[in-house]
């Protein structure tokens, strides 16, 4: 028995994997596996279809929004986001939460003008800036809602008079969102949405092909929103896999009954890192992310040791990112409870052996 | 029993499905699914590992050049290649040969001058241009080596004393192919490699950062090059099973010995086009591809009947591509000769059918 906390590719339900091994020998009893079917197939597109309606009833997408899988990552977000909507003369407003939110701005620069309205790097990034007022003659407002590597989350919907520009790789369908708000989202799937190689975005309606620039047709949102994800082949595999998941998700009582779970998970756990002795959270407790719980030990010599214990004991994942150290156990939404009272458990045994 | 002819994502072995299936649900007997584990693990290090050197093995690529693998598709190097190798004020020289050239065509002209040597558009992209001379002074030629819509394939590798500069989607580890000639080849995983969703890219050393052009970090092959293809999360999944799949390769005895029975499957359905009364190919004979059969009825009236004949009997994917009708079979490297025997066999009791 393994116990998954891995920071992404994340852990998946085992009655998810168990559908998509099926589907690679045997896709819906076609005789064909799901990987050797043609992407404009009548199969391929219900499953396309069926996808989409799923993220959109998960997260109660307005019809002012529309949705879009691509191949490439929340990386190359990074770029896209700028190229697709900051003109060349334009200022986008970004708040740095993290080295991902510092990537985004490397890229953005690259593109027109940028402006860091907080950061909290000076403070290893251990909490997010709070007090700020986002200009309004900005093109948009851009943030990470929800930091990996920093262990820290933020919960609240900016209130901004631009356009609002969300990187909601590791928190997405995590939580309710109003996704009203937002003028754009782009998540990474290797989370809560299914496995690597695919991001789902969500665009509204009516802000694209405005900077005036020229942009590559593959970089242009526009072009796959025209083509619905079909311009050029898209990562069947893994949409197949994450209309799979949402099913899962939807059949669990969808994203506000898997909301109070991740709650209940996070705050376990953040409860035995504030008891125990041996350790330490590292993200101020008003930020804490609810995903992915950071934390270091009192006794940095018992880290090595501690790691050994929990591997023994089937857990898996509980490394801190390699930039920052410490352990990092991630709680999305296929880790249950049960996994969570393991590690918990864990730590005390450790705790015990210890004399702590 | 079903026969596989479909263009991409194209058919997969067997054996090497059913591995891929296994891995979903544990993987390398870890009790995680290849689809939950980082991309930083020792184990997914090993698969990346082996896949490069399989490609580097089959393909007989030297030490000069590097290999990547990227998410994103054919189509993103469109955009990436004139991004990575054409200055703002140089020319690439490109040939036309069909649709995909005519997109990267499109694509180059965002970043510098393009002069298109030859076309075979006014014949329906029919054949491959041929006794031009490539001018020394550009910045690159690209070509396809293979054109999935019309039938045409080339199997000469240029001359030219400019970078060279090759999309081989529907090509690559059909052929031995002299590697040290190319400055860059790209090619879309969906049919010889492995499922969509991935690109292989093989880059000469010392050809990118000459541009002068600030790059967006995801979309510069340096960056990747420098990363070994773990800039970003990649797809885990796809480089997994194009290793499964490159094994399956390599055992058969490697591109040279599957080059000849390409050579036999093309040549068996070539025959049957030209022999049988109902039957006509679309590419000119001197440059029929060996990977995408595409040929009409003389009666235009009974193509839905023979398709439909042909799929009562197990065949699938031999419609001709939406842009130009008729019939495109694919025989990429996990069809097999029984398979094409099969099809001709079916062509044959139709035309006996209908008394022709």
């Amino acid at each position: 028995m393994k116990y998954n906390f891995g920071a992404g590719p994340g852990k998946l339900a085992k009655e998810v994997l168990a559908e998509a091994a099926e589907a690679v020998q045997n896709f819906n009893n076609t005789g064909l596996s799901i990987l050797e079917i043609s992407h404009r197939s009548e199969d391929f597109i219900e499953v396309l279809n069926e996808t989409e309606q799923l993220a959109r009833q998960l997260l109660a997408v307005p019809d002012t929004h529309d949705i879009i899988f691509l191949q490439g990552g929340a990386s190359s977000h990074f770029a896209m986001v700028p190229m697709n909507l900051l003109p060349d003369d334009g200022t986008a407003i970004y708040l740095d939460t993290g080295m991902w939110s510092s990537k985004a701005i490397a890229e953005a620069k690259k593109f027109g003008k940028v402006s860091v309205i907080a950061s909290s790097v000076n403070a290893d990034y251990s909490f997010y800036p709070k007090g700020f007022t986002v200009p309004k003659d900005a093109a948009y407002y851009h943030f990470t809602s929800n930091n990996t590597i920093y262990g820290t989350g933020t919960f609240e919907t900016p209130q901004v008079d631009i356009p609002l520009v969300c990187d909601m790789s590791s928190d997405i369908f995590s939580r309710d969102i109003d996704v009203s708000a937002y003028s754009l989202i782009y998540a990474g799937a290797q989370k809560n949405i299914g496995p690597a190689g695919m991001t789902l975005v969500i665009v509204k309606k009516g802000i694209l092909g405005r900077t005036g620039r020229d942009i590559p047709t593959i970089f242009d949102y526009g072009v796959h929103v025209a083509h619905r994800s079909l311009y050029n082949t898209p990562a069947v595999y893994a949409i197949y896999v994450t209309m799979l998941n949402l099913r899962w998700l939807a059949a669990k009582g969808g994203v506000s009954v898997i909301e109070q779970e991740n709650i209940r998970k996070a705050a376990l756990l953040y409860q035995e890192i504030d008891d125990n002795p041996l350790f330490s959270g590292t993200a101020r407790k008003e930020d804490r992310s609810r995903m992915n719980v950071t934390f270091v030990m009192n006794a940095k010599d018992l880290e090595y040791e501690f790691s050994t214990f929990a591997s023994q004991r089937g857990i898996v994942g509980i490394a801190g990112h390699r930039h920052v150290g410490g352990f990092r156990t991630s709680l999305y939404n296929a880790v249950d409870l049960k996994a969570v009272e393991f590690l918990v458990e864990t730590m005390r045994e450790f705790t015990r052996i210890k004399q702590y």
